[in-house]
Formats: structure tokens, sequence, C-alpha cells
């Protein structure tokens, strides 16, 4: 029985170390990261029973991927493995005020862009979870991807499932209007809406005067029951603040801002995510309570290296409770 | 004949490179930890002649401690050795904004914690010594620590030394009212007292309307000849301001405010007694002089990484001086 | 329902990179070391359902440790977590001839050492089990240790399980004498022994003319129902020759010799014990295909960094099957 | 003007350090590795005037290849730039018998396997040009790669160049059938063969009963000028035996046989292709001299990491003319 | 045919790991440290035709420096080469608030600073080159290399080149009398000088009462055809403001002022002066954009870790046209 | 008091990681290197009262080189200083078979080379001192160096103290003959010679049919006390057998033959030194076990990287006493 169950590509991540440049480095740093599995992890660290499923490649490459999702107590036991395809790769580059940090995807052709609707037995799946998360990147990876998620998003309505979608539009992958055509549809399924204002205006062509407008507007337009936005500020490369509003039953909600030094951002919206669903999933009635959650989760994402989030549910709710004093803890 | 003496733990410091979470790392970085060892090493380093005295086991990592003081030029000749017991370890993660630092201690049954009365022989220690520094972190290791640290007090003032205490309220070592049990009786072999307003209130119950009012009511109670009391203001993780107040025969010195880029904050307070204590036992006259000393050494720790202060005299007096220019020096 | 299960310590393991010396080093690598996890990873990379348990401390160690396990498919829910204690810890030093590696064990006060009868419920778990491990290191931690062991060994005999024991003698935490007081009641539980000629020799005073007949006492003389006996030939500390043999229903089974070159021999004793685990578990009626499973996984193990096997199923296989070329694999 | 050009891939050679597995790393080191660049970087770095050309994506990681070959002389200024396409990686772990290296490949939809006929300038290149190099893997990374390499042989016979080619049959490429058909008809365009017996077996069907009949037997059936066959003996996976021999004119040369140990051996065989063509290019008369080269350039490449060979051609001379003293060099 | 060609001295640097003292290092981190070869380097990358020369020690640090310029694209083949003498070494720490980044040479009696006139044949090169750069660190070398340098910029303006000159004042290479000596009636040949106003006021004496005087009397002065002045203000050492103007034909031209996160600054100077040339040379009716070429590749050096500026032209581009988004660019 | 003075150069030693090639590189290792240095440390790590004196820089890099005696034990306080000099660097390659290491010297102008007589107060130092120990290379490193080894050597031989002088031929310094003409008459002075017998063979052109010949001429030449040499026979790079013979009133003494694998060998005939002389100051009647603390220490010194010995006593003893187990000790 799981409380969550997400699906997606986990890429083998590789960064220089120590602010080198991709063409300078004679090593990389190597991690585990996908916009599902980072969601997938915070919400297990926090204490839900949470599955993850994806196609691999049978190689030492595929294993370090379900090892990573192992080790922070993910169930992977439905993952599809595949014999003959690659692991997507990325190449992260930390940046340094005025050069912002900068992604080079090496991921066309992974074992998760060839997957195929029937791959997956999401009834089987689904009749034993509670909910299900998935992002605008899985649809985005190929068409297979796209039929796939469908199919998922599908079934998932169709057994009654907590359904939540984090929109993360992706351009390398695809054009606004590709986005736009294939998830408008999809939306019918969501209860929950996570995403920016940014990715709003470009996927669904929806904007207002402020972040809640934008939210009640999205409610409205797609029948969503909650909707998230996320908000960072960037002050500069190494500092931003960072905070989130949720659109719930005609009213929203907002948390405080975070100030943020930052380590590594790559994966905040995921526990973002992680941390909003484990609040919803343990009180459905505090939508407030979840934001706060989402928010404190993720302002303390970027202070581990790696996309994944590395923080304990005591550490979010102490945040929450006004800690993170300044001072070390001893 | 030394200058300076003082007696403490030493651990092992262990903590994960680049901020990684201490449950996510492969590897430590390994130092020398401990309060008294590092005010020792600093006084050293800007020349004074110094001893440290400690109980280690011996094995390697009781070799390394030693090695660790002997190469800043500290006599160790003093240290009592065991054949049994531990050394004492911390584990320290690195925080960013809003996660703070946090350390965690596997210090219980150390050889130093095992230490009794008798074993050093502070007659024939202090009678070769001008002074003598101790932390409150010492007695509150174990009963015979409190008793060792007892014993080396009244031997201290029967010798006629001069006797410098930091306050350093450990919460995990023990509650406030253990430690104001234990070190009040201690405070009247006290010369020179450096403190926390913080620790100064937990632990004496003693407040005032600013650092000067609580210097002087601490060196009224207690009859200490001169009350330091360091200032830290955390504007985020990486940045803080450090600056320090001294109180002596009746009247108040200030020093200026530095700003501070934080590698490592750990030993910031300890070098601050190295430098005041080096500069009072060079000119007992000029307590200004010796708070600037102390308030610049201190200043210089935060950007080493380590405990240990491996700033120069000669980096000191020039930022006493008012250098400290933010060009490269070349 | 597990195939196996196995109950004893991890500890972390802290090793200088590159030959360095421990009083020397700056820096630790840092790995989970334990025997019965070591057996129980290399069952479950093999392919059995496995749970491990233990006692761990609620922080961030505790937590390294139990992911380590689970990364590798190991069950770690049934782990006893105990708020005050510590991890233990276990500092190694690799070296080359004529200067052996070496341990140093801080391992004292661990929260597995403070384990007590009554702490695991074996019922429950041996209802859903089929074999269980352990090693001769558990009981010499503590008496609480050898108590629940013995609890252990006594519950797995009445339900029926199959018991495996790896001899597994350790100097430094008893006597010959204590070990043999302790363990001698305890093998009438124990249906395989796992073991070398030294530790037979000093345990249980048992020799003999060559390795089959000391498995032949030993069988006789405690009812065992297979013998395995490892044989390790030390030619350099960087080069070794390595087998087994095992006794089974009067007869004796030998394997073919393997040349090392060794990377890291720790755990190479335990992951013999999980590939022969894991060969009789899915056969148990060819005694010698265990043994072949056990030499392989062993001599495969000392190929890789950290007491842990990393090797795969098929690479054991084809390794049995003559197969171990010495080209690179491309 | 250019004394050699040579045509291949490079990939991005990513290798865990210390030994670990790949599915156990948490960093990778990172070379520029490819059979022809080798090639080219070692008869650079001997003294010819080389070019290599190949085609790359126009990122940080195909700058970062070509920044490889022009640190050591080679000149880049034909490779074929493209603005979609992928660069080939492979993944590396180092073995310790039993167990022994392998690599991952992730080459397929790299830039030079989209490589077609047309898109490099041969007459141009081959004008300005004396010999030319190319392996048996180029071909075999898809048929625009196998048109392309038939079409610079076609033209490199056509201008009179020297034409080298190394058999090199990589097994996960394609088959041995497909590499006869593909290969055989190119034979025609080649002066100079250099192979294994293995590859030789496995490709051309050509056995003999030593290395000298194989090598006539090569040489007549295709009319090769100059046939050398490189012979590893592997004493260990850290130890080995290298030497070759070269067939030239009706006779057979042969050089001392090298006792090597192993710290990368990838490149070796590259190194001694780049020995011989240093060799026989400056001087085509003496094939003894031209073996030597080759035979000493490659035993010296095992001894750095990374495939692409570091040593001087003053180091070479020195090993040929019977150096390679053990003591240290001061 | 070059565009430009610059000269001077390239040090080895070696700097300790993460902000260590060099007192308290294991390690070194290795570059390539030189004005003149970063210039040249910047200006290749960007697409200039450059050429570096220098003198170098004919062993492997000597290669390595070579190799550091070849990689980038600066052609190499005019370095002289000696058999003697060594190579220059700077150690350099980093700072941290108060603490300033300092360097310690090492580079007395290098092969550059044993250059004498008559060792390169500057007719030669000049006759095949457009314009010439060199700072006023290579005549403080020595006096042969003062005299050398007099000599290339005599030859230079003799063959019509544009001549580019950084004044970069060094103090503890010379005093600024024996600069101003030396370096004032070499002004004469130069065309575009490149300074700092502390730099101009300690050697020329000349001030103002802003930055646009100061390159107005300094054009006036010395009869130079383009003054620009880099200008840092430095808000701590982690941060700095970075800008530059231009004077030229009488008029002053200023660019927007960069916030910059300090990762490197070491050769930021040389990456103006770099992008500067670029822009000059690619435009000289465009002083502005000239202007813009420097202030943005200087601006990008700061981010990436060594002397040597990675960014590309169109990095250097996108940040001038407005770009430099916060965001990661993915 | 001292028993042992020991006076010599240390450089900076640098040395790529796991086998790189200096040219390869992009960071260091960096040690303390020196034979005399070595000597002392091993000394003071097994008991005796040492004190090293040299001229060091007196800048982050000479106190570095103080720290590494320090922490050792060794009594720095004789050091001279010197304000303008550098330290001498030496780069070292690791090599492998057919590759041997190989050593680059940078070490002109080093603050030692610049002592001169005079500089040192001998007469205070060997009044407190028993023996003292100097190499053939501190004379050959300037006319100045060579002359305060002599004038060291007369006043030793003055004071009485026991004189010991290892040869230690290095050829990058000096010729065979300015060795033999500035060494042969300081021989005089010297009670111990410790040698090899290629190094005998090339400065005093004395050789033997066996090394007990080569060990009594020398005696006989020269009127040493004892001649002790140490024996290497070099199997591969990476395995060596390590031995050494000492001769003594006309009688020779042998100890066992080592087999080593070499992790570094530098520093080893100085540890034999190290060993030989504390065995000979412990025991001067018992020249066997003199000898056999010297071959214990020089085969354990093999196997920690860095030129210093961190052996202790007690591995010694053992050693010696025939232990040397291949097992881990643990």
């Amino acid at each position: 029985m799981f409380d969550l169950l997400t699906f997606g590509e986990v890429m083998l991540r590789l960064s220089p170390p120590h602010f080198q440049r991709l063409e300078q480095t004679t090593g990389f740093d190597a991690h585990a990261g996908g916009a599902e599995l980072s969601v997938a992890v915070s919400a297990a660290r926090f204490g839900l029973r949470v599955a993850f499923v994806t196609r691999l490649p049978r190689n030492p490459l595929g294993r370090m991927i379900q090892n990573r999702a192992r080790e922070q107590g993910v169930d992977t036991s439905h993952i599809v493995w595949s014999d003959g395809d690659r692991l997507g790769i990325y190449f992260l580059e930390f940046g340094a005020l005025p050069r912002s940090s900068a992604v080079v995807y090496d991921r066309a052709n992974s074992a998760i862009s060839k997957i195929q609707p029937g791959m997956i037995d999401w009834g089987n799946l689904f009749s034993q979870t509670r909910a299900f998360h998935v992002t605008g990147i899985t649809p985005a990876l190929s068409p297979g991807a796209a039929e796939t998620t469908k199919e998922a998003l599908n079934e998932a309505r169709k057994s009654g499932l907590l359904v939540s979608f984090d929109l993360n539009y992706r351009a390398r992958l695809w054009s606004t209007e590709q986005a736009r055509n294939t998830l408008t549809p999809l939306m019918e399924c969501v209860d929950i809406l996570i995403t920016t204002e940014e990715d709003t205006a470009r996927v669904f062509q929806i904007e207002g005067k402020d972040y809640n407008e934008v939210a009640r507007k999205l409610a409205e337009s797609f029948g969503f029951k909650v909707v998230a936005i996320t908000i960072r500020e960037n002050i500069t490369i190494w500092r931003n603040y960072w905070t989130a509003i949720a659109y719930y039953n005609g009213k929203s909600y907002a948390d405080r801002k975070y100030d943020i030094e930052i380590v590594d951002r790559l994966g905040a919206g995921d526990a973002f995510a992680g941390g909003f669903l484990y609040g919803y999933l343990s009180d459905e009635t505090n939508i407030e309570r979840a934001l706060k959650y989402g928010t404190a989760a993720s302002a303390l994402k970027h202070s581990n290296p790696g996309d994944i989030n590395w923080c304990t549910l005591e550490e979010v709710e102490q945040l929450m409770a006004g800690g993170g004093s300044l001072r070390i803890s001893r």
C-alpha cells in the first residue's frame, strides 16, 4: 500500500566541482537527478509510503539510479527494466553572478523516452496507491512518454486517486505550443497543480495582476482543487528569496518568504511538491499547513548538494515553527 | 617556563566536504577540535610559550591530536596517555541559510572524560607557568573532569597564576542548573572571564541593558579582574558581524565591528581568547590593546577551515592597524 | 516474506585514502562495515529477499547505515532505533608488505551493544523468514548482545529456520575462553557453520591434519549439517589466493583456488557467506554449487573498495563458469 | 603540411576513482578517449605534424575534446562541428583479479556516427598530408561512418598517401560477419595493417601456427606492405607482458618483451600505432626501428592514467636503448 | 598570420583548495598563470588568431604551460626553450573578509627572466601579426626582460603594429620609481593603454578628479590612441562591482557596472584586455563596443577557477546584450 | 639536551596523484622532503630527543616545513630564518614498470643553499648534543653549504660527538669528482658511514667482491667505526627486496631480506639511518641490533606516502621480532 506514486525520468547528473566550467573540468560529481524521483524522496523521508516508477537500462548506471531511490526508502519494485537503451545524462555547471548556472542535456534515446502505453500496469499499481504525481517533463520526453503519461493520468482518475501535476515547462524538450496541446487535455485528470507564474504564462497563456489571481484563474479554467505557485526572487546567483502561495476553495494562502543561501538549487521545486504532498496527504483539510511544509522543505533543499532533498521531517517542522537559528546547533 | 597553560578536551572533528549532509557523505575532512587547544595554538602562534595538557588514548588518533598541537609549537610533554580509552569525536555539517550548521557529538567515554584529580601534577606545572586557561566545557565532561578542573583552578590560584576562564556553556553536556552549581564556586579562582551575553544569562542568570552592564555585573558579582564579552551578529550563515567588549577596572572598552565572510566559524571564540591572552600577557596594563588582539585574531579565524587559527601575529597586527585591504596582496 | 534475515552490528568505517597512516591523514573515506550487513547485501544482490536487523542511533549516522542497507535492496524496517546511544566506528588503514592492514576499533557503547532480549520480536520476524544468519561477533559485543543472540538462535531453531553461523572470532572483543563458553552452547541451534581453520582451533580447540578433517570433526562434534571453511593464502598483502571447502553429509567438496589482486579484503568472508547462502537457499541439494557461489562471490569482493560486495549474480556465475578473462570487457 | 592525419571518434571517458564499481561511485574522472586521437597524440608528441578529423557537437563537451587534442599539438582545424548531436561517452571501471576491467558504452547517436560522405574535404586535406591512419572502429560506428571511411581510404589511395589501418574489432558495435564484409574491400587501400592475432582470426578468419605466419598470410592475402601484430600476455590484471612483431618484405621482426605494471592499459594499442608510424615516417627503410618505437611507446603508455600517451620521444628512445632503470631518476 | 601576439611570463600557479592557508595545506590545485597568456587565451577563444611568446624550461612543467596555451588555440610555435632554467611559481591563497587573498611569489631566476634581446625574432614575428600586447610585468622581471620588451615595442612600432600595453604595476618586482623610469620611455610605442587609477598614480603620478580626467591626462601626456581604465569596487572579498571606461579621440565611454560573485578574480584584468582587443581588432571604429566586450569578458572571468577565462564569445555577447539571467539555463 | 642533531635541506615535495605525469596533472600532493629531516623524524618517533637545523624562508612555506618537523616532536628552535630566499621544491612523479619514478628538482637558490659558516652556533648546539648526522646532499648544495658542513663536522669532532654521515650522492647536484674532492677530507670526522655500493664506487672508487668487502675497505680507508650498506633489489617498480649489512670492529653483520610492496620509496634510506641511529644510540655495543632497527624501519617506510616515516617503535620491534603478519591486525 502506497500513499504516493510518482512517475518520470531520472538522469545521471554530472557536475564539475567548485564552479569549474564543463569545458574545463577533469572530473565530475555524480548524482541522480529527476523531478519525480525528487518528489518521491522528499515524501518518503517525511514518512509517506512512496513508490517510484520509471524505465531504466539494465546496467550499472540503471542500478545506481535504483539504489539512489531505495536508499531513501522509496519502493522501486515496479521499475521497468530495458535491455538495450541508455540512461539520460545531464551536465550541470554551477554559476556565479553574472554567469548563471547552466545545463547541457544528453537525454535523447533514454530508456524512459522509449516507454509505451501498456508497459506499466497502472491498474494494479493504483489499486494500492492513494495519490499520483507527475510533472510536465515526462510527457515532453517523447510521444510514447506522452501517451503513457496520459494513460497513467486517465487510469489514476478512474481509480479515484488524488492526482498532482507540476507543470515544469522545459524549453529544450518542446515548444510552448506543443506543451499546451499535449498538457491541456491532461489537466482534467489533475487535482493539484503546482507551477510558476512564468510556466503558466508560457504554457497556458494565463496571466494575472498577482500570483493569487493567476492561481484563481488556473483553478477556474481547469477545475483544479488546489493550485500552488512557487515564487523565487533572484537576488544574486548565490542568494535568493523563496516562497509560495496556494489557492484552494476560493481562497489564497501565503507563507513567509525564506532568505536562502544557495548550495544547489536543483530540485527545490520538487522538494516543494514533496513537502506539500506530505502535508496534504497527512491532513487534506489544512491547505495552509501543506503549503508551509512545501516552502520549508524547499528552502532547506537549497542547502545540500544534489537534486535530492536530504532534510528530515523534524528539520522541516522546526523551520516551520519559526526555527532556523543562525547559530551552530551544538 | 611557559607563559600559558591550557587544559581540556580535543576531539577528532569530522566534517563532510562542500555542505554535504552527514547522512549523505562518503568521506570526511579530519581536524583536531577543542576549545583549549585552539586557545593554546593562537597564543603559541603569536609568540607565547604555551603548553597544553589533556588525556589522550595511546593510539594513532591520540598521536594525531598531539601532532596537531606540536606542529603549532605547543608543548605537549605533559599530556597524560591512557591505554584503554577512546578519543572523542564530533561530526560537523556546514549549513546555509535557512539551515544552520550542526554538530553531532560522539564524545562520551573519552580518555579525558575519565580524568581524575591527581593524574596531572599541577603543582609542578604551575611552578613554571604564568597563566592558566580553561573553559566551561572541561568541567562539563564528567564528574572526574569537574573535580580535576577544580583542582587545577585551586592550585593555579594558590600558585599565583593569572587564571582565565571561558564560560562556553554546552547544552548537550549539562543543564544550566548543573553548570551553575559546578561553575559558580570555581569563579573565585578566576581573573579573566570570557563569555557571551547568552551564556551569562543561562549559566549565571545575569542580564543587563547592554553588554557593558552585563560585564560590570559579572565583574562585581564574582570579583573578576577582567570580563570580555564576544558579540556575534548573524546576518546570514555565511556572513556575520563580530566584535567584543572588555570591562576592566570599572571601565568598558569596545573595538571595531568586523564584517566577516565565514569559511569556518568553529574556534572563533577561542581565537579571541588566544589573541586576548597574548595581548594581556604581553602588556597587562593595556586592556584595549588586548581586546583588539582578541577581536582581530578571532575575525581572521573565520577565514580558514578547521577549529584552529592559522593566522600570524603580523596579520593580526595589520588588521588591528586598520589593514584588511580587500585587494589581493601581491 | 524473507528468504534470509541477518542480525548484527554495522559500524561507520573510516579509512585514510591511498595507504596513508591513520596518524597521518587529513581525511577519511566513509563506508558502512559490518559482517551480517555484508552477508545480507550479497544475498540481496543475488536475488534473495533479505532483511537485516540491528540497533542504531536515531541520528544522521544511524540513518546513513540504514540507507547503505536499503540501497542494496535489504529490508530495514525491523531495525530498532535508539535515542541516546552511539554508532560504533572502526578506523582502517591499508597496509603494504611488510606492514599489514590494521584496524582501530571504537565500538564500545554502541546502540547495538546495549541491545537486550525482548527488544526484537523474533517470533514475528521468523514467522516470515526461511533462514537466519549471525556471526560470532554479535554475541561478543556485550552480555546483552550475547543474550539476544542466544534468544534469536533459540527462537530460530524453534521456528524451524535454517540457521547459519560464521564463527568470526575477534580477539579484541573477548578471550578465546569467553568465546568458547558463550558460543559452544549456541552451536546446537546451528545448521551451517562457516569458519576458518584458525578460528576453529582457537575457539573450539578442534584441529586436524587437513581442512577436511577439521570440517568433519566440527560437523561430528556439534551436529552441523554443513561446515564451510574459507582458506586464504597470503602471498603478499596485495595478492592472495583464496578458496574454501564444504563438508556435508560425510563428504568434502572443494572449489578452484582464486588468484586475487586485493583492492579491499574486508568483507570477503561475508561475501562468501552471502554467496554460499544464496546457493544453498536456491538449491539445498547441491552443496558444491553453493560452495562455488561462495568462493566466486568472495573472490570478486576483494576487487571493490568497502566492506560491501558490489558484484552481480551474473558476474559471479560467469566467474564460476570459468570466466574471469583478464581482457577488458568491451 | 601534415605528416599524418587520423580520423575517428573521440568519446568522453568517465571512470570511477580507485577501483570503485560504476554502480558504487559518486564521481568520475574525465578523459578524452578515442583510438585515432590517441594515435595522433603519440605521433605529435614524438615530433610529427599531425591533424585529427572527427565530428563533434558544438557544446562545452565537444570543445573539451578539441582542447585535449590541441594541448598535445594536434591540429584540429578540420574538425566538423554539429549543432544538434551528442558526444559519445564510455564508462570504464578498473578491475583487479579475478574481475576484469569493463566498459559500458553510451556512444549511439554521437555526432561522428552521423557523419556522411562529403562532409569532410578529403581531397583538400590529403593534398597536404603524407599518411592517413584509421581503425576498424570508425566504419563500425554507423553506415554513414562506414561510407565516409571508405571515401577517405579511396581518396587517400588516390592521393598516394601511405595508409595505415588498425583492425580493432569491437564486438559491441558489429558482428564479425559485418566487420568482415565491410572491412575486406577496404583493405586494398591499406599499406600498413596493425592488428592482434585474435582480431585477425575473428574478422579475416586468418590463423597461423605463430604470429609470424599470421602476419605473412595477412600480407599475402591483402597485399599489405607491412603487417604489425601486437602481443599481450596477461599475467594478472595489474601486470602484463607486452611486445609486437612486424612483417615486411617477406621478413618478420621481433622486439623485446616488456614487463608492464599497469596503471591504465586503455590506448596502449594506439600508442603502438603512434610510435610505429613515427618510426616509419621518420625512416621508411628501417622496419625494426619502427617496431621498437611502437613497442616502447606502448609499454610506456600503460603507466599513465587516461587513453592518451603522455611519454616523450626522449623517454621512448631511452627505453629502446635498454634504459628503463627501476631506480628513481633523480 | 596572427591578429595578436602577446609576450610575457607564465607561472605555475599553486593554490590550496577550499580557503586553506598555504601553511596549512596538504595539496595544491595547479593552474597556468600569466597576464599575457590570459590575454592571448581570451582573444583566441573569441576568434582571433593569436600567438604567445615566452621562454620556458624544457621540462614537464614547461610543456604543461605550453599545453595550457595550445588547448585554447593559442599558437606556441615561437616559444623559446631553455635547457637549464626554472619555471616561475606563485602560491595563491584565497581569502575571506577580513583576510584578503594573498600571493607568495617564487618567480626569481625563471627562464623568462633570463631572456635577452635577440632571442626572439621580432621582425619575423611582426611581419605576420596585426597587434602586439604586453604588460608592465614583463619589463619588471629582469633587466634582460626589460631590454627585450623595449626591443619588442620598438620593433612593433617600426612594423606598424597596433601596440597595446597594460600597466600592471607589481610592487614586489620593482619600486614605483624603477617602473616609472623604465616604462615612461616605452610609452611612445604604445597605442592602447590599459590601466587602473591606482597604478597610474603610482607609476606615472597622474591623478584626476575622476576616471575620465585621468584617462584624458594619460592620453594627452603620452599620445595614446586609447586609454582604458578598469574599475573595481570591493564590497567584500566574495562580491565586487566591476566596470571600466575608455577614452578615445577626446571622448570618454562608460559601460554598465557588473555585480560580481567571485570564484576567482585572478586574470580579470587580462580578460578585460582580451575582450577589449577582440572588440577593437574586429571593429576599430567602435570604441564603445570594444569596451563592452572587455567589461563583459572580465565580469565572466570572475566566475571560473584559474587565471584563464573559459567563457565563450556567445556568452560575452549575451551578457552585453543585457542577458545574464539569474535562472538556470536549461 | 639532544641525543641527535641533523642538518640539511628540506624541500616542498609536489607529486601528482595516482601515477599522473607531471605534464598531465591538475594538482599536487604536498609533503616535506629532505634526507636529514627524515632521519630526525624517525629517530624522534622512536624516542630520541632530536633537533633539526636548516635555513628556511620566513614565509608560509618555510613555516609549513617547520610545522612538519615539530609535529613529529623534532626540535626546530635552532632553525635559521631568512627574509629573502626561497624554499627549494622537488616535483616527483611515480612510475610503473617500465617507467621509473622521476624527480624534477627546482632547488637552486634556496635559503639553505645560501647558508654560510657562522650562521649556526655549532659550539652551543653541540654542547647539548650526543650525535650529529648529515648527508652528502648538504655539502652538494652550494659552496657555502659545503663550508658550513665542514664547519659542523669539525666542530662535532672537536666536541666529541658521534658523527654519522650518509653518502647520498646526487648526480644532479655535482659531479663524482666534485663530490670526491669535497667529501674525502670530511670523512676523518665521521664515525658511522651509511652508503650504497653504487655511491661508494662512484664517489670513493671503492669496490669489492661483495658488500662486506666494500664495507671493510671503507672502514679501513677512512677509519670509520661503523659502515652500513643498504641493499635494494628492484624486482619491479612496485615490488623490491630490501636489506642492509653493517661492518663493525672487523666483523660484518647481516639482517633478513625484506619483501616490500612499494607505496612510496622516497626516504627509505633515511628511515634506515634513523632506525640505525636509534638502535646505536640506545645500545652502542650491539651493532646487529642497530642494523635490525635500521632495516625494519626502512622496510616499513616504503608503505606510507611521503618522505617521512610514520611507523612507531612498537611496529619496528614487532617486525624485528619476526612479526609482519599478512593478516589484518584486528
